[in-house]
């Protein structure tokens, strides 16, 4: 395995700081499943979400937001077209993007989907260890949106996949990897209950475009994400009694945390 | 500024009764982000929420309706051809339908959408004062769903908007303003958290259609409903830790608050 | 009123032990409304939940998937033709799969398309009494989504229409019904607060759809299905204040029941 970093407290708390003070407008086209939460996630960190997927606005908003979010978990083929202009318009305009791969691997018409958004130099790809290693053209996908997979088992897959694409990629699962190709960057702590929510990993994709177009080192920036998530995930974990109150808990835990929570 | 009043607690008082007494059956035609919430605020204060979308059963269901609320937040083309049958139907028959123009001013299409249907005689239109500021023809809007505009500046353009329009124009905010254009009421109380929660400013307005359908005076039926709602936001604030806990608390809330716990 | 038989602990301890071996994976296709909690109570309960709603994608998914859900809340013509795809995909690779004839009986068009739909050999149908009537040929349908029978009134119309079809018919309400059209069982308990939270009994026909695909005597795992989601209503409702607090408690009940929890 490649050698990782731990992301230091000190970058952790640059990045929620730079969230905070910069409220990134976050476009997020996802799937029919985690919008609430997805939307409350970004609103319990510090950023605007907003729902944008009308024929007639998608482009424009892209050019308004701050960084778009494009998941895949309920792909039908109008809002495929959507999403395909939104990513279009953003590489054009240069907003950051972030890819969220649902389920890569498991069904060929999702996979070509998946593919052709790609090739739309996304800032950054996220998914599991599953999802990861199928992109990078290993292993076979997961159990519906479940991996089967450990994520130890997919950095070389992610840094293989940030390489080809140019891209940051980041592997969530026990410990989160986020890397560039060359550096590679890791997150530890959170809980595996985090699992038994839905869209707690669809949000933090879309929490990851809030982070990536902040100003600093994208890389940086991405980990920071994912060690804010862990760390409020360890705090809900210690209040709740099962997912029902995880997620209130959590919600909760994102909207006070601050920057200086994390020293060292 | 004009001058306005504040709603009375008898006035919420009989207007909270007739919501328990009547059970109205709301027709809700809202965005992808809030269908949960909304209907859920609406079981807990005691209507009943029905999200009806379908080609062949739109117009028979406004018949069936009580009321109607119509949410522009994610519009699209088929769901807004649906928007529009639904708002032909309840002026054609007289059903009480509310508009939530999300995101007003931010996008000339969606802008479109939205004057179309002002055009369909709503019985109110609820916004924040961005986007009641630009309807009246003043302000740019805000940023994304989000006001830049407090809720006292726009209190005279809602009172031309309703004017115009002949219905009644809430604009919500620190203060909730309530306005047919002649006589202005207003809410005091509330919490800015509850602006950290998705759906809540669209799930009051869907709950406003549960309250201007019942017998009474239709300007102090929709102060009423604003009012309940700032109380229940006051006492989830008061039990909350933040916006995840914020939300459960404040649908016990809404539940449990009677009548008989609005008075002098 | 014919006799029906309460199902036994041994039974339920049985048929969640099951659950929680197997993991089974549950096809959903659901209303707008309830994705999310029916997401939700699947991860609890110890399913894996997958929304797979894409035109190239859904029958494919059908073949994966240990069973499949189908819930006509929200209907709409692009949505009705791929549940159509997926129920006769279903029938003809033997994968059990659930219908949840919302709101039955009350608009015509929907009515069309819930009988097209049960002609396609449901393993299980689950409503509630003015539904479970309606289809039977009996009554004539609740209001919106609400019933306005008692599901000790359903029990005949739901033997008939489980002959009839050669199916499961659920019947929940303060007891829960569940029969072949030759044998009945029922379950207690429960509270009414559950129909205060949006998407219950939704999420409970695709908890169903998890529990009927397991190894076993079908009637008892459906019945026990209705037996385990009443012992976590009433544990939730002791813990709560209101349909808010409700929620987060029900599911953490699902989580947390384990097989040794039903004894007598």
């Amino acid at each position: 395995m490649a050698t990782s970093q731990l992301i230091s407290n000190s970058d952790i708390a640059f990045s929620l700081k730079a969230l905070r003070t910069n409220n990134p407008l976050v476009h997020c086209i996802t799937n029919e499943v985690v919008q609430e939460i997805t939307a409350n996630v970004l609103l319990a960190a510090g950023a605007s979400p907003a729902m944008v997927v009308g024929e007639g606005e998608t482009e424009q908003f892209v050019e308004i937001a701050s960084a778009l979010s494009i998941n895949v978990g309920t792909p039908f083929t109008t809002r495929i077209h959507i999403m395909k202009i939104a990513a279009s318009k953003a590489r054009q305009t240069g907003t950051p993007w972030v890819l969220d791969p649902v389920a890569a691997g498991g069904m060929v018409w999702r996979d070509q989907v998946i593919f052709s958004l790609m090739h739309l130099c996304p800032a950054a790809i996220r998914g599991n260890a599953s999802e990861i290693r199928f992109l990078a053209g290993e292993g076979q996908g997961g159990k519906g949106v479940d991996s089967t997979d450990k994520s130890d088992e997919a950095v070389h897959a992610a840094m293989k996949l940030a390489k080809l694409y140019n891209t940051i990629v980041v592997v969530t699962g026990e410990k989160d990897y986020i890397t560039d190709g060359t550096t590679t960057l890791h997150t530890t702590g959170g809980d595996p209950l985090i699992t038994k929510v839905v869209g707690t990993g669809c949000s933090l994709s879309s929490l990851l475009a809030a982070f990536i177009c902040l100003p600093g080192d994208k890389l940086r920036l991405a980990a920071s994400c994912c060690a804010y998530v862990k760390k409020a995930t360890e705090i809900a974990k210690k209040q709740c009694n099962g997912p029902g109150t995880f997620k209130p808990f959590y919600l909760d835990a994102l909207y006070n945390l601050n920057p200086e929570d994390f020293h060292d």
